[in-house]
């Protein structure tokens, strides 16, 4: 850590930095330059905060050197990591795009989904039985019985599921019907005592980014996990919250080759999310390809109009099969497979 | 409920938007303009989702009308609410600050900011036993032993208490050591679980606007609480996230005209979260109060240097008192009392 | 235009909305709700303001029906305008990618600029001779002296050169040293004497997006060249600011098809701006090539650790040239040429 | 400035950092930490730029120490600026308010004006006769003309004027209708070659903040008036973007008190611009003054019903009066005068 003193600093504040580096148990380096004098603390930061200095007189400022997140971080696990779903890898040269609809609703729209996921070449499916809505009187969803209706139309094409878990409490409902991926949404990615709990099980997880989450804070959220013991975490940006009104959210494809810089853990991107518009999903995705994610999240329903939410996001199967098309050749182009 | 059509829009187009308005039990109205046809949906439009019609054919655009919240509303509830917290009122003419540490760390830690707050003037107290950190390797709170210090410290001075909950499982707990305000935090403002929890039971609720949630947003949490049956709720303003470096957090006054027009609920203001400096407190409460805000929540320590977090916001027991006076001058210059 | 009454709006604020109707040249049409009254303008409602009636007593709010561009829009011109360069085409199937340096510093520079770029495939060069910097301490530009220099340097390779006109005073000089394509930088996004200028003259211009300017603002930027008799218009997505601190912008992707949906003019994207750093301008190039951009605009310079300019945003000559074989699969991937 | 070197820097990675330092003219200082090593160096930083690293091998980041302004800065220059404008003094322990109509439209629309400004108790006008507008249809002012009918009916009251201007070949016209202040706009606060012409004018300039710019670019836009040699600089807050659309912009107290600790020069704001509804500038305006601003600019407009632009943002003159009267008290709670 960085202490830069203010221009006013008597030597008493300068000491009064130096005894707490001390107290932490680390060293003191301090180098005096012509408008400012800067200390470091020699040793491991991460056991300071740059509050506590902050505010004691004479401080100007405190900085971290060195990232917050460790188990999650690229330095020191050079290698990407590749998650496990019941033998689909997602994280490898394979590019994965996971489709299926917003929600549950019946189970002959998830035997159709499911048909229609199989056919255009998705290996993995998703579906939502527990809703977050912004209103009290939307659909909430199916609940455990669409958990059980989603197992049923999945099983039959060999499709592992993703399904968001929203409440702590049901997460022992979630490993009783065997969820493939767990998948905690964007509006939980600071709920802390729910990812200290995804933490303890090993099942793969699905995190998505906040609306308006840092790339920083989206990792810390990993390394809650992580922490936990769980590392099968799979990172999901979909779309952030700015100005423009124009659209729902902006894709953020930056944030694809920065996180694979600073993490070893897989990215992989929600089009469907992020625009807000069936017709906006294809741009996306192959952006999202192009830009190097190692996969997609994709909304796609047997029948988009009759869909109970999210209906204008929703591909139809046809649309579902001919974007995969297109992206098998963008996945070649950035030499990978899909 | 408003469909814009767009200008190549068939005459089955139209049709398919009133069948569809008819089907949901409402009636359709039509008018022709010069450059686009919009139909509107006459009746109860909560009903109607703007995705329904946004992906038919030839609709450009659907668009409610009425705003999505209703018990929160001001309109059909004129009168604002006053909560009354063990005999203290919230909402009406005199604005109360509550004061308090981030967290609760020792029981003669706790015993001095009681007697400092209440000597300060302040009517309720706020410290923090299950704390919500970005790093899961910073200290998470003393838990449920943190209520029983708070509650013994707080007791010796008739103050109620305000602290958050973050996790569902806990809110029993919550109620056994008798918490008098329950605050649900920034990051939880949309846990729909915990919303629906904390409106089934009869506890004044704080509910903090989240970093880039919207003023409908907010209402729509506040709705998830009131539909459960609680309407003890005080909203709080504590800085929304934007572009700028410079501070923590953007604190958005014009939100406070703007919720009272919108809401009957009270609306307090957090500005040690905002600005993120002790230094920056006292102008944001003195002109929180003046864009008129019904109360503020405010870190104050008795040893802000040795705080256990968020040290660089707190204010001295002499700062709290001092800040005191100089609201008081406000308040009247506004009306009210404090 | 609709008009939104409130609930309490009276007989007399409702004649009070349509005799404001009347006096505009349009017709009113009345729609009685059960929770709301609505009022529509039937008409060219182009020439009505919303704030001239949701400041009338009784109007709770009102909004346009149509969009406020016109020549630019996509509606009434289907067709995509291709601009023409000096024989180069921009908007059609053949992708261009503008490249050259951050700014002309020497003869030399620009000599193996003008070689780089031309060697690596490109038909177009930029290059700033007036540098819009931040600080007033930083270089401002060579100036006229370096637009002479990259004439010189262009004119021997035939590359059209593209450059940024920052003040109005020098447009005859721009004029008259030639320059291919005028550019207008995102701080001069709604410079509105330098739209006008610049809308009455016979070049091509590429209008970058402001920071933080909407879909709708560039648009209304670029109607006002349009209004000009300026039709030549290029738009260009440069990155937008956010509350990311990570990178410098983040690149609005969704401009893109959202941009070719509500407009005729073609959209290149300047990756190197947007980022920031040179090793995160492939994967953005190629997430703006698959999402249909119909150019780039990139920063290359002969030798970056001696720029005098944004030196870690600009790619080597080598970098360059392995960026454009990897950009020419992903545009036949999306069915184009580069 | 500081430059952090990567965990894997060798020691050539190193040479080359400390040797760019030394061609600089500055030292290096280097502290070898247990995770990275960092390199001071030791002189007048502001010659640096932190690119000219970051693109070097082996760096990781490099960050500024001391910050970018000079002239403008409250460091070396403790006390505040006071901007006298024809006997009126800003910046003071009088707070000044400057209130007139959005656009200059005919001469008994400005009398009228001028009249209710004075009457209200404000001593400075404002009033545009050049607009910047959205769109190219909208009423772009009436240029000289209203510079005429706005000093004619300003001096019969004595009020200096204030008004914007936007094309750097008015700033003569300006100059011989005797404009007192010079209002930037916040679209123009980059547009550099503007402001160079204003620093080397010696009139009082009002410098508003861009819509999404930081506190340091407002100050950089400052610091290039000042380099030309004005010093008469008054800084503005008119509400800045973000991602909430229940109101045009969030208005940006925190900065009130940031600049006052950065800055020496006075900081006025403008509440009617930031909200963009008359109802809410009364709160606005007192948040402000609580906050401690120097200033304020207020839309007043004798028949706002009838204004030409901005109509539902403007004051009648009894609502200027009626606020004046409010911000006296709040004036009086934070020891000022109004």
């Amino acid at each position: 850590m960085i202490i830069v003193m203010s221009p006013q600093a008597s030597n008493d504040d300068l000491q009064r930095v130096v005894d707490r580096i001390r107290a932490a148990g680390l060293n003191e380096h301090i180098s005096r330059g012509t408008e400012r004098t800067v200390v470091g603390a020699i040793g491991d930061e991460r056991s300071l905060s740059e509050q506590t200095f902050e505010q004691l007189p004479g401080v100007e400022r405190a900085l971290h050197i060195v990232k917050p997140y460790k188990l999650v971080a690229r330095e020191g696990h050079p290698a990407g990591t590749v998650v496990d779903i019941r033998g689909i890898k997602l994280g490898g040269k394979q590019i994965q795009v996971i489709a299926g609809p917003c929600s549950v609703e019946t189970q002959p729209q998830m035997d159709a989904s499911a048909a229609a996921v199989a056919a255009a070449g998705c290996r993995l499916m998703r579906g939502g039985a527990f809703k977050p809505r912004t209103s009290p009187y939307s659909f909430q969803g199916l609940g455990v019985q669409g958990l059980e209706m989603f197992q049923q139309a999945a099983r039959e094409y060999k499709l592992p599921i993703v399904t968001e878990l929203m409440d702590v409490r049901m997460l022992d409902t979630f490993l009783e019907h065997d969820v493939d991926v767990i998948q905690i949404g964007a509006r939980n990615m600071q709920n802390f005592d729910l990812l200290k709990e995804v933490g303890r099980v090993n099942k793969p997880v699905i995190l998505k980014r906040g609306l308006s989450a840092t790339i920083s804070e989206l990792l810390m959220a990993a390394e809650y996990i992580a922490a936990g013991g769980n590392h099968n975490i799979i990172l999901c940006e979909r779309g952030i919250r700015t100005f423009e009104t124009a659209y729902r959210n902006v894709l953020d494809v930056t944030a694809i080759p920065v996180l694979q810089r600073e993490t070893h853990l897989p990215v992989v991107v929600d089009p469907s999310h992020a625009g807000g518009k069936a017709w906006m999903v294809p741009a996306l995705a192959r952006a999202a390809i192009a830009a190097g994610a190692d996969g997609l999240l994709i909304e796609a329903h047997p029948n988009p109009c009759e869909a109970w939410c999210d209906a204008d996001q929703a591909l139809t199967p046809a649309e579902l099969t001919e974007l995969m098309a297109s992206l098998r050749l963008i996945a070649q182009a950035v030499g990978r497979e899909l």
